[in-house]
């Protein structure tokens, strides 16, 4: 068929297909870069993500494709609910790519790539000075962009910019739930420190745990939560992720012979990224509207997966024998009350990345604040560093010891990334949220997870969560599956008998 | 800069550099379905694939190209030497692309993926009916293609498919080669069988050889050959191959618990393909002339590692010990004058890739022939059988059980690769020509390979190989080598030597 004796929409699904595997090479070529290839091989796969970078590019950007978008809106009323939410979500694709000019694109890039190599010296000698001048270019251009963005969506700045990573995301709606939770954590948090205090600690596995029998030991569990390993694979990189695509989803992870619990729960935390895309809905494999919703709601089926499910008691129960059995010797720090005690532990720190569930949204408010301050031009890349400590003193009561463990700790920034630290926190909250309403649908699901049986949670998340796609907004898939948006209250509730049960 | 402002060769330049990257990472989406893909990212990876032939194909064929090609010609006095090269392979892209209709190379594309499909029932069946129709419509493409590239390169159609493999290959040339061999090769392999039969046979290394210690000694004999590891990677596949990038040289081999010189004589033949790629010359990566000259060549190099350099005598001095040190109790047979008789043992058998070096090109004439009499129409796809049996034992005095052992036992043609057999025998011969021409010009290479160094000979063959890239035919190279063409004699010279020492 050529392009005149198809209709408009048809055209375009032909033309999203064809970028969303454009897209797919180069993700599987990211994960190749972080899990396979040698440290020779980065120029050549510089080169190579770069022409995928173009030529998907300019197939979102060539005038034909605003044509055919324009006329296939015009149509919309032949076509059903699925295909005019795929339109849609093409829209969206193309106003985004088409928002920033590609001298702009370009001047990101290399601004990014320069700084976050001078970042990746500055961070380990905690030398913020180094890194300044490259930071507040990036901040230049990413206003710029906020900018462009702003008039292409008809959005503020800051919510622009969001919008890339959380289609929706309105800085109301966050600003209510993380000023809600910044009220809530100092005395929530002063009481679950008194208590586990007087508790005695928890006991700690002594190991080595061996990689090899981590990594089995991985499988299995990742064999419990449904994945399906003739769709995916488990690897090891540096910075654990999830990659891929949805019928080949990659996940990585790192392994500490010291510590048994740090890979595995990274493991549980990637499968539950990997039972969302695999999830995703199979008609409609490489359009938009068959693609994750955004990063809240991808962060929420990870967490949902290792915060609720995992680190619950019902799992730990499961758990305890499968440990016990692979690293003999550790009884009684393997037992399944001792488990809960050790994945359940809350200890205010400084780095993001390792902080227990109720001190990780204190990290997140902090960054969410500077973020839209830098954005708004009311805070200068020079008043970073003291903004920062200020800041964690105000939330939860310390203050690094220097920049390394205060504002230069995060790749993101200095990679360009600037709008995506909320979605780590809305998605542990949505993630609350979601897992209440399916043990209120479906009460047997923790029982079933203290037997290893994940097929009862998955059999709820799939039609609720996973088979929805990009088919409604964020926040209508949470009203749709919990009776009403997205409420920090259940998340609070769920804090609560977590960590101060009656 | 834009397009105007630059030189149309400086253009094409940076046109080819984009369409090597999407060819190379084409290439690495293939090596990872092959070593790392779960058999469910089938079907995603042939869209992704798809979509990159797709638009690398329309990089080259797109009008512009042609202009540019047609202005940079005009202007190529101002080019040097390295520039004209590239000019040069940069059209010979250009016409293979044009050649044929879209049309032609999605009916051929199609046609293959089918008889590629039914062959590998039909294979294991003996059933060469099954597959004839299926064999016929290729054959109608082909030809077609063949007639369609004989008008653009002025070329007879059988030496317009070869083209595409191994330019400049002419078969005058390749005839006057292939009808000595075939007249020499009675009497010497009467010769070397009786011999054979006389001596004791070799002692045969009693196993289970396990594939951790398999890879790595593989590993370490990759190393003394020179592959470095901060560019390359050894994995496993069903089919051993040399893929990637010559900044990122991805080789594998497969493993079998019972025999380790299946293994470990792949690895070392890869090892040669990999050493050409890193070799290839470093200011002209990801373009044309900076690419491997063709398959004949590259043939060359990994059978001159295997084997010239590795089944030597000094070869097996050095391997000797590390074989025994690796897997202790069979020191009988690592002994490196049984090394020497393992590797080097002739058996006329049916089955191409299994056959020693004396009777191989045997398998590649027969193929020859019957491949340029089906796209002469002087063969019909029914009559094949007949006929590659009465060519078999012509060649070799055997005549296979079953078409399994015969003529539906290689790929090649059932997916559409008429062409490119003669390659393998023509890299044979050419290996030998270029070792005997290497150890001539240093005679201590012999000696050093003993010693486990690479060094000498890898130094012989980056000038005068590697790192002539594509800047001049495959003729001009061992011309200027080893101070005349591919001569047959050198070839039988090193058998003689080997097989009939005085």
């Amino acid at each position: 068929m050529t392009e005149n004796t198809v209709g408009a929409y048809e055209n375009l699904e032909q033309r999203f297909r064809r970028w969303s595997a454009l897209r797919d090479a180069a993700g599987m070529l990211h994960w190749d870069m972080s899990a396979m290839m040698p440290a020779g091989g980065h120029s050549a796969r510089g080169e190579q993500l770069a022409a995928l970078g173009v030529v998907s590019h300019q197939l979102l950007t060539e005038p034909r494709t605003g044509e055919l978008l324009e006329a296939a809106t015009g149509q919309a009323n032949g076509l059903d609910p699925w295909q005019r939410a795929n339109l849609h979500e093409m829209r969206r694709a193309h106003v985004h790519a088409t928002a920033l000019s590609s001298d702009l694109v370009e001047a990101l890039s290399k601004a990014s790539t320069t700084c976050e190599g001078v970042w990746r010296q500055a961070r380990p000698a905690g030398d913020f000075g180094m890194v300044k001048p490259h930071l507040e270019a990036i901040v230049r251009l990413v206003r710029e962009a906020a900018q462009a963005k702003s008039e292409k969506l008809g959005l503020p700045p800051y919510e622009a910019l969001m919008d890339e990573y959380e289609p929706g995301n309105r800085t109301a709606h966050i600003d209510a739930i993380f000023d809600d939770y910044a009220a809530f954590l100092p005395e929530f948090l002063g009481a679950v420190l008194e208590r586990q205090a007087k508790e005695t600690p928890p006991i700690q596995p002594k190991g080595p745990f061996p990689v090899e029998q981590q990594k089995a030991l991985g499988e299995r569990v990742m064999q419990t939560i449904g994945f399906d390993f003739a769709h995916g694979r488990l690897d090891t990189s540096l910075h654990p992720f999830c990659g891929g695509v949805p019928d080949d989803v990659r996940i990585t992870t790192r392994y500490s012979e010291d510590d048994v619990a740090s890979a595995l729960m990274g493991i549980i935390h990637e499968t539950g990224h990997a039972m969302y895309e695999r999830g995703l809905p199979q008609n409609w494999r490489m359009q938009p509207v068959g693609s994750a919703r955004g990063m809240a709601l991808h962060e929420s089926q990870s967490l949902l997966v290792e915060m609720q499910a995992a680190r619950s008691a019902a799992f730990c129960a499961f758990l305890s024998p499968m440990l016990k059995e692979t690293f003999p010797g550790n009884d009684a720090a393997f037992a399944p009350e001792n488990l809960v005690r050790l994945y359940s532990r809350v200890k205010p720190g400084f780095i993001r990345v390792d902080a227990d569930e109720v001190t990780y949204p204190a990290h997140v408010i902090l960054r969410y604040r500077l973020e839209q301050a830098l954005i708004a031009g009311d805070l200068q890349v020079a008043d970073i560093p003291a903004a920062w400590n200020e800041l964690m003193q105000k939330l939860l009561g310390i203050v690094p010891p220097s920049d390394r463990e205060g504002c230069l700790q995060d790749i993101h920034w200095f990679d360009g990334a600037i709008g995506y630290f909320p979605c780590y926190s809305l998605g542990a909250m949505t993630a609350a949220q979601l897992y209440a309403a399916a043990c209120k649908a479906n009460p047997d699901i923790p029982a079933a997870i203290a037997r290893g049986d994940f097929a009862p949670l998955m059999a709820w998340l799939r039609p609720n969560v996973h088979e929805r796609g990009s088919s409604m907004t964020t926040q209508e898939i949470v009203t749709a599956a919990t009776g009403g948006p997205l409420d920090v209250g259940v998340f609070k509730t769920h804090l609560q008998r977590r960590y101060l049960p009656a």
